[in-house]
């Protein structure tokens, strides 16, 4: 019998100070870095039942469970829970907000102390690696050595994947779904688009804008309308909203009017209020930079480590399509990594992995059982 | 032997006056219409050698040939002239610029007789019927009854499925590249969230922006660089540049860095020079409501056509992909209209109906024949 958490709450630990700064592999550091986190679970005496849980790019600490006054539970409370595939009766389950985001971990609109003012622009370039590190303090802080899985969906995914490259101890069994070891030319070509639509909204101000009171929210909502197709499948908003319009016949008009238009203005505009637009660039920046395979050390790491892999991808991901996945596993065979990776069929794109498509749920359970 | 047209140029003529003027099909009237066209080639005595190409979205009424100190040649050059599939030793073409364009012909930047400033957001919505009305003028202009053929591409090819409709004895051989009979869901959402950053670039001013001596300049640039990664195939772009950076190792940065990015601001660059906001808005919207085999009048016009209709898709296209073209020509076949389709194979996505794909000339030469 599955059920769900009950309430949950997120906290907060420093896990950077100027006696132990967090250095940036692209240059860099931060002498303070807070990270928000929330945990689901008892971890056990033997400190060997933890499963760590990454976001995707707008994700937050809070996965599973209700906040207190909350009416919409956690992002992936469909996979954690009492007797879900990410099982809290048996798992202690660590999810944080990655460095760089804006839900509650240091990111490029935290106040730099040095200055009393926001980083913004002056946030240093984030590679996957730094987010690896700051995972890496948040479980040494736990006090855990070892993780018995660590799971990921898209750039959750890929957060996991390096955190094998840069410790090959640290992982017994890795989650990765509908992820991606490189970005194609069309993913960066996308993403460059978003992020030129944010940039070049005049309330931007050089990325100033909290100082000067505005928002560049034109361009925020452009970048996640077009994000948001490309997160869906063709079918799913074909089987959605068809061609149905508000107004009738002839009654034509140039804004908003087909279904599939409204639904698009809601999803750019909450998306305002949920997310910041410095964030946005440097977490989609550190995506089109995400190369593990061009990178010397990432043979050796792997050709070591004892972790197993488990890679899923869904037939109508065109974000991170099967191919993606797919040459991902070759070089993670080529390596003599152990992989079990399987194709599943979904109408729904990209967010299949926060969804429930026929046999991901059990798949994932039977990895981790 | 095939060669090329030499010299060409842009006439105008007026085809609405107040005695006479053109009846939108949404509602809305203008009383003064002028075109821009280009011919090439003889019309002969009979008067029946006559083709028409009708442009895509962007397009204008240059196809053929090279004005007078121009360095780039009509954008249908590979297409139409001396032994080329359009052959202008056979044929007389005519070329015009559509109505709601930005290159000659009446759109919403011209100027409203009525009021001495230009229409704006008050030209009148525009349905393809308004297009191809305007087209039939320009034929009965140029006196001629019957066209040899209609050619066109994207939403050429949609003018031209349009013009049979409306006028089921006029054409004798409708050649539609990589056209539509109605958009997908997926097409229209792409396509709003390029108005909307248009739209909602505060330089757009409602529309007036002409008025302003300002520019949606950041907004269409958005468009544009959004509209081009639809164009083009997520293969060509991996093969014209990869992942290949102009910064070198770690030295990364949120401005454009792979060549793909300067590719992408170099295409949203030069379109501003090029093509107006107001246009874009109103023929990416004609393409959303487009949809002839939902108008009760259409099973019939096409059911006592005698046109021949050779359509052609491309397995790279994901603009209009080929199941658009094959919903096309069920719906022709369903209605006894003869059909030719073929699916060309070509890496370029969309814009191969510009280009030249194996088989694709050869195949437009011999219907033509």
């Amino acid at each position: 019998m599955s059920g769900s958490l009950g309430y949950v709450e997120t906290q907060r630990v420093v896990l950077a100070t100027p006696d132990d700064p967090l250095r940036f592999r692209a240059g860099g550091r931060l002498d303070h870095v807070e990270v928000a986190y929330e945990t689901y679970g008892r971890l056990n005496e033997a400190r060997d039942n933890a499963v760590f849980v990454t976001h995707a790019l707008t994700g937050t600490a809070h996965a599973a469970g209700l906040h207190l006054g909350a009416k919409k539970r956690g992002w992936w409370d469909t996979m954690i829970g009492p007797g879900k595939p990410v099982d809290t009766d048996r798992f202690f389950v660590i999810s944080p907000n990655i460095l760089g985001g804006c839900s509650g971990t240091t990111g490029p609109l935290s106040i730099d102390p040095a200055t009393g003012r926001a980083y913004c622009l002056d946030f240093p370039m984030l590679h996957m690696s730094d987010l690896v590190a700051v995972h890496r303090r948040l479980l040494a802080h736990l006090g855990i050595e070892r993780l018995y899985a660590g799971v990921g969906g898209s750039l959750g995914g890929m957060q996991i994947l390096q955190w094998v490259i840069d410790d090959p101890a640290a992982i017994e069994r890795a989650v990765l779904v509908a992820a991606s070891s490189q970005l194609t030319t069309e993913n960066i070509a996308l993403s460059t688009v978003a992020r030129e639509a944010i940039m070049n909204d005049p309330d931007f101000v050089n990325g100033r804008y909290v100082e000067q009171g505005v928002f560049p929210w034109r361009g925020q909502k452009v970048a996640r309308m077009m994000a948001h197709i490309n997160y869906v499948s063709g079918q799913a908003l074909e089987e959605k909203f068809g061609r149905r319009r508000r107004s009738a016949g002839d009654a034509w008009e140039l804004g908003p009017d087909f279904e599939v238009e409204h639904y698009l203005q809601h999803q750019g505009n909450t998306f305002l209020d949920r997310f910041d637009a410095l964030s946005y660039l440097y977490l989609t920046r550190l995506l089109d930079y995400f190369d593990p395979f061009a990178e010397p050390a990432t043979a050796q790491a792997l050709g070591s480590t004892t972790t197993r892999f488990q890679v899923t991808s869904f037939d109508s991901d065109w974000r991170f399509d099967t191919g993606q996945s797919k040459r991902l596993v070759e070089r993670l065979e080529g390596l003599g990594v152990d992989v079990d990776f399987a194709e599943l069929h979904s109408t729904q794109g990209h967010d299949s992995f926060l969804l429930e498509p026929a046999g991901y749920h059990e798949r994932v359970a039977a990895f981790l059982a």
